[in-house]
């Protein structure tokens, strides 16, 4: 029986679709992907207008899309969204792991309504989150997305000593801040894990990758914010997915590493 | 009596705050707008951490912020969602014109539903629309937001010399293909208009002030966008709020004309 989600997203990085994954993977859901199993070809019918259901759904301007039944759309927060709303499955950080654990780890509702506030604090913190995903791909890319790295590299040194200073401490604060302010203080919302916490851990995840020596001279200044990276990643079901096949590594995509763009000794 | 939602955001610019005025006048619903009732200290209190219901809400990263009633939330797209699916009153393109018109210009539901794709369809959209926006205001200030133009016009002239010709004819296309596949093909979605039209209206418009030679130039190859443009532009509540003091001016904002960085002769 193919499974009831298909995630359609660029083969070979983590990338956009990523933020997906580490969803369906929470909350136990099966899911298809296609990096997986029809490899790069299968984001062609994006492009093209091919793919299933095209004339029920707009052309999406780029991966990652999910489909889901006659469903089709595109854009992560929306992607996001969609999962947040029609999962019935909860988030559960602590599934898989010893028997007979308590289960406070969990979101607190599932699938999430828009009556319930929770929601709109979840996508609020993820769009805040994926911005920071935008800004470190264009730290490496300051000038055309379509050019290679090596022709803007000046301009990327100059951005990328902006983003350390400034931009990367200004979210990390405003992460802290609100873990802190918690008044349980393990994940961005009192209620409980949600998707803002999955994608909070990739980012920083990516960014430990592209700029280890920045994150290791960070990592002191926001002790919340990595009590909850280290949750999330010792979380059992994220914990097997991390070390499957299914996870992609880092490569020439959202997150790279140049250490002329990290933190200089 | 008070409006029931308030929008706080920085005075003196349309922004990121347009989009969710847009949707209230569009759809006639009353709001407070704090650039007009505060003035710029208006967003302090978002900052502070000392705004009303501080204590059931997150911190927000940045404005605009929407309150209504104890929820307070933020994030552009964030906030359109939370007016998608609680606003009654449809937006309506027509209301405010002659009298016997057909109400065809009409959303075809209202709040919309997270059981119903058009609400991710415009969603997705209007996320694509507030790439463009955001990709707008990156091509003066490709190297770092918090610095001056002045400091980084090289990067920005090469920056704009690829957003003129790569990036806003790709997603000038996006919307252009979608509006001929429609079969009525007036707005993004089939059913009629939806908060992505309005969106995509305050971007073209945003960008014919800052780049008027290149979208003189564009203009005839998009002929759907651009009657999509000014439909929205000669609705009748749109237009009487485009004339009133309500609408402020474009300036330093995002959208900022520099001739060097438009279209050269």
């Amino acid at each position: 029986m193919p499974a009831e989600y298909k995630l359609i997203y660029h083969a070979g990085i983590p990338g956009r679709g990523e933020f997906a994954r580490l969803f369906f993977e929470a909350t136990g859901t099966p899911y298809e992907d296609t990096a997986l199993t029809v490899g790069q070809d299968g984001v062609k019918p994006l492009f093209d207008g091919s793919f299933e259901h095209s004339d029920k759904n707009p052309l999406p301007f780029a991966p990652p899309a999910l489909q889901h039944g006659e469903v089709v759309i595109s854009q992560t927060p929306n992607i996001l969204l969609y999962l947040a709303t029609h999962i019935v499955s909860p988030i559960d950080l602590e599934a898989g792991g010893e028997e007979g654990e308590p289960a406070s780890k969990k979101t607190k509702a599932s699938p999430l309504s828009v009556d319930d506030p929770a929601l709109f604090h979840a996508l609020g913190f993820t769009l805040t989150i994926l911005d920071l995903n935008n800004e470190t791909h264009d730290s490496h890319h300051p000038v055309a997305v379509s050019d290679y790295y090596e022709n803007q590299k000046d301009e990327a040194i100059r951005r990328a000593t902006d983003f350390r200073k400034n931009r990367v401490p200004k979210f990390f604060k405003h992460f802290e801040d609100n873990l802190q302010r918690n008044s349980k203080g393990a994940f961005l919302l009192d209620s409980g894990a949600s998707f803002a916490d999955l994608a909070l851990f990739q980012v920083v995840d990516g960014l430990k990758f592209a700029f280890p020596k920045l994150l290791a001279k960070l990592e002191p200044q926001y002790p919340k914010l990595f009590e909850l990276y280290k949750t999330v990643k010792d979380a059992p079901r994220i914990k097997a997915y991390l070390e499957s096949d299914r996870r992609q590594k880092y490569s020439m995509g959202i997150f790279r590493h140049y250490e002329e763009l990290d933190e200089q000794d």
